[in-house]
């Protein structure tokens, strides 16, 4: 099975251009959806990773197979509001303008051992300032995980700039 | 470890006089992470789970992990409008009003057996209208699994109705 084949790809989606890549055929695969989570963690199995970090919402899906797949505990990363105890937020950029996202505050224990998951790196503005945030609660970042990476939008990079090492299955060409 | 006391009460969320169930302090506790999963799952390890059906968003991070642990697919059902593929709808109602939710049409085929799965149970207007989304798709629902159960809101006798189990792990009183 290639990985790959599993992910559907869904042209001028959500608008004229862009090739959506749709990785709920890959989820609802039983054998795909094993495959990438064990293959995602498989460096770090054996190691001491005490949080898994998903940012919302299908960052949730994955990273709670990973949590359990590692014994670690999850964390949400969520769109503003949506939390509901005390949380540090940073401001991100979107295509048109910016947004905010929120972790609780108390989630994270300074030197803690985090993996940071979401389903896709595009242009990395939204994992960039999640691997962010998890640090300005004193984590250690350990690694960012992905299913899918668009190399040419640049996200990736960014997070390797950073410092964050990142971890992908599945490279596309273009949007 | 008692799984009920893992979980953190906030009184007077998201409005006065609503004792708000949080449970990422439940998720972010590996050990009681762990045996949320592995106790939800428990009667159906071993038996034929083809999908597990999580909904928006707190249920795509115990539906991903429930989904890895019984080795099954995962199939998300979303607020109207998230899918990038064909969907069905179904409407529910909230405190105010109704509201709709979508699971892509192909996501489920006819006779398979799906979980369905999500944090928390109350008046049940979400967990039966996610219900019947499956059984329009042709699934056979197994059985509905939710960490937290409000009885005295009645959605679990409303899913026991419809011919669903479910299976809940904690119990609080009131809202």
């Amino acid at each position: 099975m290639n990985l790959r084949d599993t992910i559907r790809t869904i042209p001028d989606y959500p608008k004229p251009g862009i090739m959506f890549r749709d990785i709920t055929t890959l989820l609802g695969d039983p054998r795909a959806f094993r495959r990438t989570v064990d293959e995602l963690v498989q460096p770090y199995a054996g190691t001491k990773i005490e949080k898994v970090a998903g940012i919302e919402a299908r960052g949730f899906i994955l990273g709670g197979a990973v949590a359990h797949q590692l014994s670690a505990g999850f964390v949400p990363i969520r769109k503003k509001g949506k939390l509901p105890h005390t949380t540090v937020r940073i401001a991100y950029s979107l295509e048109y303008g910016v947004d905010e996202m929120e972790i609780h505050e108390d989630a994270i224990l300074k030197g803690e051992r985090v993996i940071l998951v979401d389903d896709l790196i595009a242009t990395g503005g939204t994992a960039t300032a999640a691997a962010q945030l998890l640090r300005n609660l004193g984590a250690e970042v350990v690694a960012a995980c992905f299913i899918v990476d668009l190399p040419e939008l640049g996200g990736a990079a960014k997070l390797r700039d950073m410092g964050v090492p990142v971890r992908t299955l599945v490279e596309f060409e273009g949007h």
